[in-house]
This record gives structure tokens, sequence and C-alpha cells, in this order.
């Protein structure tokens, strides 16, 4: 779907009447013009009910290679810890006014004894994601379902009344695969994109690399072919996270892109559908190399910078309050005329 | 006042313990630290009464120099659109929980047929900043009065139940006396501290520039002291500012800094009491080449760039909710122990 030119048009010239020197709003002008063509009119409303969906999945990668610095179960216990509200993206979205849906995408392991309730993980697409550095993370069948699944998601949110998603991602080992789809859709180096992650130390980052390096050797032909990249070293999450972003371009749901994860999903959305950027702002630059690479791609310079690395889009719930803020500016402040304030000479 | 450093130092040991990869909050981290300093606690909280007090005053140099895109009539046109609430300080306290003052320090002009309330002006210094390019800005029976002015604010911003002040600037030409008090005590160049402000043109800028370098000559023996350069080169709302700062400092109310203006003040009242800095968050890095260089003077880092050069508090206002969100996570998130999630492998 395309976003709307000429409610852009406007909303640049409206910016220009308000009470205010020109442009002296910064990058916040820019997000109001965006916020205009994805809302269709001007001057553009603060968004009325954002909604976060965080896709949850395990990686072999990490257990079998030794790339993060937490075990395994800690992406479960994560879920559980989303279920019951303590988690940082709960706590964010709540004073954002944002509602929040945890999705098990491909959690290997199950929640017998815990609160989490059935429906969170009733559409896994499988257990784990294959060890990318040694074989594909996921068949032919298990993308197609991701993908479908992430679109059924975008369908249930704007349904649900949203207006806005927050994409997240939450899962120990993912920016092993993000890093791997960054560097073949790119061509940076490794050593360049490869981070720290959740905190590893140098001896976990060496072996990182070697994973990243593994991984991309293996797609040495598929650079061309965004989602054998997404089957072969991506994962179900990240699948699930490309049809989301695909379909939200179509049906006209604008996204605040989150950290490294999520942009990496976006780049491959990017690349099959080219002009999906459009709907998507950058809420912040996270701490991780990628995400760098990724945004500059995609040629999205993001709201925050704060080095934050905690995934699960509390980068994007950060950024929330800010473009709503500038929403509001556009959408209440005087112009020149209504409060009789003298704007400068025209010469 | 001296912060509460054992409270800084459990908010750091407490961050740790929450439920989230170390250090992986980024900046947010940094500023629960302050606020547990502030807030003499651990963890701290978010702050229940952010107060924004806005001083206002009119500077003769822009009048008489032509240092400014804007007639001074501005300056009681905005005073105005403050006490109608169409003002963006308004709008964005409005959404971030906080009360709005507007105090009249050194307007030029008067209000007779607006709807400003007489107790704005009551305490007026003087009708505009002498032309700091040629006279003194303040007499030093002026500079007495604004600084008891700005002692007194925060006295009533905290009987009131303040716990956070949001100091904010208004008036026509005022980033002209912030730049030479800048360039003053941070021994910078003319050109290096002399912005566009509201977004003059360049031949706008080189009369700045000018009035910047004749005031700078006028006071160049001054520059160590602070006092005099308040009232030779500054204004009576610089000088409110300056004495808000101080008493801020001594009294223990933290304060978010905004922009140029606000950080030349607060410049001023470092250097009068080394530490004051220590109560202090920098809001954003606003567009002005000065407020950089008075930032990395003070030693501060701000939350957030996005080019504002609004003034009123806007770029503190926008931090506000950056600041709020992460001593909510400070204050909410789960441990690692209360959660049940794995930390790391302590080797």
């Amino acid at each position: 779907m395309s976003i709307d030119e000429a409610a852009r048009t406007a909303a640049a010239a409206h910016l220009d009447r308000l009470a205010k020197p020109r442009g002296s709003l910064g990058r916040l002008e820019d997000v109001v013009v965006w916020a205009a063509g994805v809302q269709g009119r001007c001057p553009p409303s603060p968004f009325a009910a954002p909604r976060v969906v965080v896709v949850a999945g395990d990686h072999d990668v990490a257990r079998l290679a030794g790339t993060s610095a937490y075990p395994p179960e800690v992406t479960a216990q994560m879920v559980a810890a989303m279920v019951a509200g303590t988690a940082a993206v709960c706590i964010l979205a709540e004073r954002a006014g944002a509602a929040v849906r945890v999705v098990d995408a491909g959690v290997a392991a199950d929640y017998s004894g815990s609160e989490v309730p059935a429906e969170v993980a009733a559409d896994r697409v499988r257990a784990g994601a294959g060890a990318i550095d040694r074989t594909d993370a996921l068949t032919a069948d298990e993308l197609d379902r991701a993908l479908a699944l992430g679109r059924r998601l975008v369908t249930e949110e704007r349904a649900a009344g949203g207006d806005l998603l927050v994409p997240g991602d939450l899962g120990i080992g993912n920016t092993t695969p993000a890093a791997t789809l960054v560097a073949a859709l790119t061509e940076e180096d490794v050593i360049a994109v490869t981070g720290r992650g959740t905190g590893i130390d140098d001896a976990t980052w060496m072996r990182k690399v070697t994973a990243v390096r593994d991984a991309l050797w293996r797609v040495r032909d598929d650079h061309d072919d965004p989602l054998a990249l997404v089957r072969r070293v991506g994962g179900p999450d990240i699948a699930v996270l490309v049809g989301m972003l695909q379909a939200a371009a179509e049906q006209g749901l604008p996204v605040i892109l989150d950290g490294v994860v999520v942009t990496a999903a976006a780049l491959v959305a990017e690349e099959l559908a080219p002009g999906s950027s459009d709907w998507w702002v950058a809420g912040h630059r996270s701490a991780e190399p990628a995400h760098t690479a990724a945004l500059d791609r995609l040629g999205l310079s993001p709201l925050l910078e704060l080095s934050l690395r905690l995934g699960e889009g509390t980068g994007a719930l950060m950024a929330l309050p800010v473009l709503q803020a500038a929403l509001a500016l556009a959408a209440d402040m005087a112009t020149f005329d209504s409060a009789g304030v003298s704007d400068r000479d025209p010469g």
C-alpha cells in the first residue's frame, strides 16, 4: 500500500504555520511528516492503539556453537516473565499505553509447570531453529507457516483496533542469525556485523564470529534470494517478523522498528517489496553493529540512541512517547495566526 | 547539598540483579543511578511532580544589533501563548504530567489587552536586558534581584511539592547572551559558539557573530568572575536561571537541563559552586553549537539528540518520559531470583 504523499506535503506546510521558528522541532518534524503519510491525514494525531507483538524463538546455534552468554532455557523463562507482566517490555508498554502480546514462534522448551497459557505456543513453528552454522534453520514448509503466522498476526492486531505495530524479539542467540542476515544482505564484513549481543566475553564473541562466518559460507549463493536466507540462516521467529513486516506494509499498518533482530527482518521485507520501509520509523539505534548496518541500508535514521541491547521491542517503546509527543505538538500547537504571534519577515 | 553516593552504589548493584543482560539498558542505567543519588533511595522511583518554570526575558541586542529572525514583540506574545496553554512547552508538559509556570523576568513589552495575569510580570527585574555588545545587561542591583528571584522560585516550587525541576527559557535574542557566556567560560571561539538560534540567515548570523565578539571584548577581564559575566553580558532571565540552578543544587532539587540558554546558566552555576552539576541530567543536545560546548565543559552527556531549537524547556520535556520510563524499569522489573530466570555463568 502506498503512503499518502499529499498528507505528507500538507503536514510539512502545517509545521511551518505553527507558532515556532521554522524547522525548530528538528527530528520531530520528520516523524510528524511520516505519521501524516501513514495515517493519511494532516495534522496527524497521536496513535490511539499501539500494539506490541513479541515473537520468541530459540536458536540451536547458541547452544551448539556457544554464541550466547545465557543458557537457552532463559527464552522460555522470559516468555513467562512477559506473561506475568514483569518483563521490561510490559512495563514500558503500560507507561506508553500499548498492548503486549507474546507469540512463541520457535521456543525449544515447554512451559509445563509455568503460568504460560497454551495459546502462546499454539502456533509454534518448530522447537528451535536449526544450528545455522551447519544446517538450515527451517524447512520450506516451516518457512511458509512462519510467514503466514506473521501475516495472520497483523490481520488480528488490526482487527483488534491496533493503529501502530511494535514488533519485538525474544530469544537467546537471536543476534547470531540477525547478524548473518544483515551481512548477507549488505555485504558487510563478518567482523563488522558481529556484536556482543547480551554482553558476551571475547571468547564467546570469537565463537559467534566463527558461527556467522560458517553460516554465511553456507548461503554464499543465496544473497539475492532473501527468503532462502531466512530459511537457511534465519529462524522461525525472524520469519514471523518478516511476514508481519510484509503484511503491515501491504495493509497500511505503520511500524516502529526496534533493534537488530526486528531490523534484520525489516531488511528482508524491504528487499522483497521495496518501499515497505515507507511504513516504518526507526525507534532507536542499539549497541549491535549489525543494527546500524541494517538501518543505513534501509535509509532510516533512528529517533533515539541509548545503547540499549535488550530487544523485546524496548527500544521502540522508549521512542513511542517521543513520537506521540511530536504528534501532540503537531495537532495541538497554535499557529502564528491563531496565537497572534508575529512571524518573521518573509524576506 | 551532596547527592547520596550510597544510593548510587546500591542502584548500580540493583540494576545488575534485574532479569536482563548486564548493562543492557545502556544510557538508561546511567540515569537510574543518577536518580538514586538525587532521590537518596534505591531503587529510585519515577518523579511524582515535575515542575516546569519558564523564565522569559527580552534582549536589546536583538533589536539594536539585529541578531534574531523574529521581532521582539514575539516574546510577550509567546508568554501569552504559554498562559493560554497553546505553546509547545504546555502540550509536552501535559503529556508528561508536569506543571508549567511562566515568569516574566525581563520582557520589554507590556501585556495590556492580553490574557496574561498580572502575577506573571509581578517580579520583572527590568524591561529588556541592555544591549550587551555596547552596554551592561544589568545593574548590580538588578543582578541581585534576579538571583534572589530564581532562588525564591525554587523554594516555592519545592513548597508546592515539586520533586524535579525543568527550567525553560523564552525570549527573542536570548541565544546571543547564552553564546557569549559559553564562549567566555569555555574560551571557545566566537565563530564556534554562535549558532542559528531561531533560524537566522547568513547576514543575521554575521551580525550575531559581531555582537558576540563585541560583548566578549567588553568582558575580556571578567572571565574568572561568572557573576560579572551574567551582569554585563547575560540578562535578567539568565540571572534568574542561575539563581534557580544554584538554589536547586543547594536544596537538593534535581533538574533536567534543556537547551543552550538554560545550560549557559548552568555553566555559571557550576563555576560558582562546583559539584552543582551532580544534581542535573542533560535532557537533550540542541542544534546550537554553544550548547555542546557547555555540555562538554559540564561533563554531561544528553539523553536525546533531536536537533530541537525551540527552547521553553521542550528538549528537557521530550527527555522526561524517557527518564521516567527508565525509573519505572528500575522499580518494577523482576530480578533474576524473583522471576526464576537463569543468570549467566558467573565465570
